[in-house]
């Protein structure tokens, strides 16, 4: 079970070797990411709590280029480490064709940036959901 | 009668003072016009035919910032200027709010980078739009 | 008189046409303000006073495009539009080719994103430059 | 033994969080690293050859976040894995304190984007440096 997110490459996202400027992929893991959590209520907890997510860890495998005018899905699944950190699997399909594979590690911090553990909002909207297991 | 494009604002397009770093307005005009014009199209011109589209001016005034989490609209209207310029108006709106006002004006350039005429594929393809005046 | 600022053209600038992505010219605007108004002041100006500079409009012609492994030069002025308002000359030249052509105003905001005067500070580090008049 | 490559943080560079958007990293790594096989030669042989790098893997951790204003230094050392791989060791440090860890993994590819061997030009310049084992 996956999350689907889907991502059409414009003229932005090439470079001039003609395919997805590598560093572009970890912006389409975030944006899928961000619908996963709801984009509402990451704004609710960084206005409300000062809670915001960061990224502790990321690591891609890059097996074909993106181009210009395709629409690219990210597939993503999420899990909980521990109370603090949530691993994501997220891949980049194009078609039948897997372009990207990727791990991606998320914790919170408060205002002062320290460490706080998950809230418990996000991971009830996760367990709303197919594809994390929290 | 315009064009309308929507755009979810992600932590990639912010920068440290909140809102949207201004130069991505520009971006999100551009993936507009890529919608307006076709983006199948300008693959096909582009590949077949080696003919790509320039900005050859871009003007902004910016009203309010759009912010981490907001849905803004691109609306867009286009008239060919000559047979070898189109000129877009494209602003950017949240909800009743003008944020961005923009015009931007386009080329076409073949391989070598030489102007060249506004292709007929294209000239069609916006006559058969109401947002249009070619 | 100008202020000149260096930039090398990196993958991440250019697109799948070749050359470098148009709203990139902004960023490139940017930089070289940094540069003039003086990082440092920008940090304090934000940190101590809430006060940040805002793009209030910008216009740029496009005439040819940098290519990746250019070593561009932003050339740039500056005068004081009136008591709120910045307005900056910049252009971008490539050896004795001036390839783009802009303009761009800037105001000042406090924490609330109220516009304000422009900071004592900032005139007095203009004043003590060529390239400005204020 | 490595090679030093310093980065301005401009607002581009950052997101409403206050730090530096976390992709960016992998932009600072690749500027470094046209730094280190020269961008005179990545030039050459593009045009010349068809030959292009491409990353075929990436990985990170991240300890803290640069802020705006800061200068920080890209460290970074590389060794071939093999005919076909070079393997880049690049940490971001900001005064004594290191922010970032990356390992990025580098290919050739040709115009049909096939996998070949490390043009010799490439190692030939590597040997020269010591922050290279080849």
């Amino acid at each position: 079970m996956f999350h689907s997110h889907r991502v059409q490459i414009y003229y932005e996202d090439t470079d001039f070797s003609g395919v997805v400027y590598h560093a572009n992929y970890l912006k389409y893991f975030e944006r899928a990411r961000e619908h996963m959590l709801g984009v509402e209520h990451l704004v609710d907890l960084y206005q409300r709590d000062g809670i915001g997510f960061v990224v502790y860890k990321a690591a891609m495998t890059f097996r074909e280029g993106a181009r210009f005018g395709d629409i690219i899905e990210v597939r993503s699944s999420v899990r909980a480490e521990s109370a603090y950190r949530l691993i994501f699997q997220q891949d980049i399909w194009r078609g039948e064709r897997r372009l990207v594979e990727g791990e991606v590690h998320l914790a919170c911090v408060d205002r002062n940036n320290k460490l706080v553990a998950l809230p418990r909002l996000i991971l009830d909207v996760l367990q709303s959901h197919p594809f994390a297991s929290v």
